[in-house]
């Protein structure tokens, strides 16, 4: 990489505990493609003066973290649908200082249930209740879907996503009955429940279709079981890699390939 | 320079119109003393949603320029006696939070006034009236000179100056009578005023130091009849490579030699 200009379009982060991930993405591809940009990761204690500096610096994006998603709605000037419904951004844009809020995770979820063909009359399970569970439900009522129902030991945070979407909560596993089953909580995830398997092997091969929303590894259990039962599967790879393409695209106007997402994605992994 | 990562210190410059010079100076060393720290030169047409912004996002330092230099001095939380003493800050420095002003512009010209050994008993000539020579006239005052004429064709800007450092204001050039004579005009920088000397041959036979403080050319027609008449010299190069190692020095905690400096400053004026 060249020494910084003065003319290069900066990008940021706000998250309340940045990761390197996204600083290592965005100007690793940035490096490949020659754009004048850099990208920086930040956290703050004051979300207001933050955006306000973005404004003010002439800032080109901001992708947002936890916990800023729903403290930056107000501060923006355009809220866009993926973020007004779940409440929720991960992306602002600034065109002329103008600030735009989209929620590419949303985005990216609702693209994969539509580049994957999934039928609106199937019967849909959620396993969680968080705020990924909410872009997962609102994507999947986006879509169409009538019959989904969300198990979440959260009996407040399940009920309350149900009904928002009006779809149906359950504290306990129901029958396996279900064409798709997600899985929106950590089982599964690298750390203490890396070896546990999100739903049962009889809901699994009940099903035509397993999503997992885990990205850290891709190949969960979940997914290990589902592609051992011949089922196909989205994964939460599928779902990190595209919601970063089209964060990187609304950022810099330039569409990314599959394979340099996947590249970008494992170098920033490395360290 | 290796990929960004998330722990970067970042420090900007915020100036009406931008140039490239800070931003390749600073991130040159940077690269060199391998120093987890970025620089980029913005401009902004809200002062105070910038520095606001400073302080939100933990930028470590910024360089202020034309036309910020006086508008921050109420929008930090310390001013220090450089800045106060010509109420211009052209540096800050967030330390956890906490912004203080300071001029390395003044300091450059207070050490310079120190390391050349200018006797305040002498007499000085300074041309100009702006806010460069603000900070000389002011170091000069600071230094204990007691007997300084400022020649300055904008009656109401040279008047002003001189009687708020208690000093003589002329319109035009007084008798060749002055032992340190000071240009702190644009005569003799490049442009339309490159061929220009900035005093007359018999100003400079009778001085004993010749000061420019013109920096592009540092070796301005000035500099080079005062070498030639074989005077003590200081330069405008000396000045800018000073107050940009004191700036860097205040960000990093690193102090830089001359040649590093030297080094540094010709990358920057490379492209």
């Amino acid at each position: 990489m060249p020494i910084l200009n003065k003319d290069m379009s900066v990008c940021i982060s706000l998250a309340g505990r940045p990761s390197n991930l996204g600083t290592r993405f965005h100007n690793f591809l940035y490096d490949e493609l020659g754009l004048n940009f850099i990208y920086k990761a930040f956290t703050t204690d004051d979300i207001e003066g933050a955006v306000r500096g973005i404004r003010a610096l002439g800032i080109r994006g901001c992708s947002v973290s936890m916990p800023f998603k729903e403290a930056v709605i107000p501060l923006v000037d355009v809220v866009e649908p993926s973020a007004a419904a779940i409440e929720s951004v991960n992306t602002i844009v600034s065109d002329d200082g103008v600030l735009s809020a989209s929620n590419t995770d949303y985005e990216a979820i609702a693209q994969l249930i539509a580049e994957h063909r999934l039928d609106p009359a199937q019967r849909v399970l959620v396993r969680g209740s968080g705020g990924m569970a909410k872009a997962v439900v609102a994507a999947f009522r986006g879509a169409g879907f009538t019959d989904l129902s969300i198990v979440a030991r959260n009996a407040d945070a399940g009920g309350a996503l149900a009904e928002k979407y009006r779809y149906h909560w359950v504290a306990d596993d129901p029958e396996p009955d279900f064409d798709v089953i997600v899985n929106v909580t950590p089982l599964g995830m690298h750390g203490a429940d890396a070896a546990a398997l999100a739903f049962a092997p009889e809901s699994i091969e009940r099903a035509n279709t397993v999503f997992d929303v885990v990205a850290f590894p891709a190949e969960t259990p979940l997914i290990r079981a589902a592609r051992a039962a011949g089922k196909p599967v989205i994964t939460g790879a599928e779902v990190i890699a595209l919601q970063a393409a089209r964060q990187f695209e609304r950022y810099t106007g330039v569409p990314l390939t599959r394979e340099q997402v996947e590249r970008a994605s494992a170098f920033s992994r490395e360290e």
